[in-house]
């Protein structure tokens, strides 16, 4: 037990820290804090030389160390092969395992909140899994669900109102019998596919005066935002974005039209 | 349309900030700076002399002021008559209305996010129906929906995962047809009868070695954690708390024993 505790004591810690959804005052100061002291900044990539979005958010706060952090940079190709995925896991793991065993403290930054949807939550389990003696932490942080509310200026939920999220890529018998006992749903990551999310939404029930809100890039530089009922989407003019979220409410939410802006 | 403009300039706006869901650091950046130079700060409040749980965890940032924020107390009584409900938001409205029509920004304070089941949706409401003029502004927050699941280290969802949320006081039917086509659910302040959910879940084919995750008043100091299986449940010694939430995943993650903190 007295070597496990001297172990524990020797060894540094793994953060999870989400930087928010794009706007770099979304961070909190909990985040703020840690990322100015912590020993590595490890930054999620897909492939070595594309940038990171979650990087760029941050560098004020870099600048401002006394000390510069080290920056890990670990790639993740986006890959449907399994395996492929499990060895550059597993290989990032070892990185991170290594770094804490030598008793630093790595915070690795994410978009929005670490278990929301996140690449970091692979990392998270095969750490756990595989070297369990490296303390985790996590910091939450502002979602693009609430933050893509706010700019859409559309309520989530309110009393006893069901939110469903969705990834819009999920099937769309699963999407229609998901939307039948929601009042809200989120979809996520869908311009490429909404305007084919609308019949299915009928068919659980949404009439055409539905709320919708549709953002693009929220809190981005090229940010947009378009709200109207479920009716007018075959009207809009969607263009394609991964960053895209959705909300659509049963209720006939006042839109004030004033604030449309078209994508 | 001269007219208008002009007298758009000279109204304040009203804002709506998530101070964040409970711990001090896991507020924003921008809601510190937005609390340090607005006129008024608004604090919801269920009768008079209770306190503000929102407004304890920005005082020492007020506190930072060079001049001090006049701060509008609105009381909010806990009641199911709804004429008494929405004459007390008329009221608040009212007075808000008033202080942005001198040319003052008020910031309206509330625990998590503006727009998560919070009540500053039906002052929002209120507002935007009533008085059209005053621009309003959200500043989004951290929920207690990514800081519980930080807190309990479980991941809320990945790839394609769908989750439901869904306040827990709802009808038990409405709650095993949502279960149903959903991989991971979120009880929203589900403390007093989460064992009584447990059969539920059951019926929509959840396992007894799903995962479980309570988290009761999340970041305060007299947080609790608890983790373990479906099937474990039952057992469990959950004493009724306003602040709680709990996660569910179909899926078995793993579970790090060590971790658990009876409640």
């Amino acid at each position: 037990m007295l070597q496990k505790c001297r172990w524990k004591s020797l060894v540094g810690k793994f953060i999870g820290i989400g930087v928010g959804p794009g706007d770099p005052e979304l961070i909190t100061v909990k985040a703020v804090k840690t990322l100015k002291t912590v020993d590595v900044i490890a930054v999620p990539k897909t492939h070595a030389d594309a940038p990171s979005i979650a990087l760029s958010l941050i560098k004020h706060i870099l600048e401002e160390r006394a000390k510069p952090a080290e920056v890990l940079e670990l790639v993740f190709p986006m890959t449907k092969n399994e395996s492929e995925a499990k060895k550059c896991w597993a290989e990032s793991a070892r990185l991170i395992a290594e770094k804490a065993e030598s008793g630093k403290t790595i915070a690795f930054i994410t978009l929005g909140d670490p278990f929301f949807y996140s690449t970091f939550i692979y990392l998270f389990q095969t750490l756990k899994q595989k070297y369990p003696h490296v303390t985790m932490e996590i910091i939450p942080g502002v979602t693009s669900l609430t933050a893509c509310a706010a700019r859409a200026q559309v309520p989530l939920a309110e009393k006893d109102e069901v939110i469903a999220i969705i990834p819009s890529d999920i099937d769309f018998k699963l999407i229609e019998e998901t939307a039948e006992h929601a009042d809200n749903i989120v979809f996520m990551k869908c311009a490429h596919r909404f305007k084919a999310l609308m019949p299915i939404l009928e068919k659980s029930g949404f009439t055409k005066n539905a709320t919708v809100a549709l953002v693009r890039r929220c809190g981005m530089s090229d940010e947009a935002v378009i709200i109207g009922r479920l009716g007018d989407v075959p009207e809009w003019n969607i263009p394609e974005d991964y960053f895209s979220m959705a909300i659509v409410k049963r209720s006939e939410f006042p839109i004030n039209r004033e604030k449309e802006d078209l994508l």
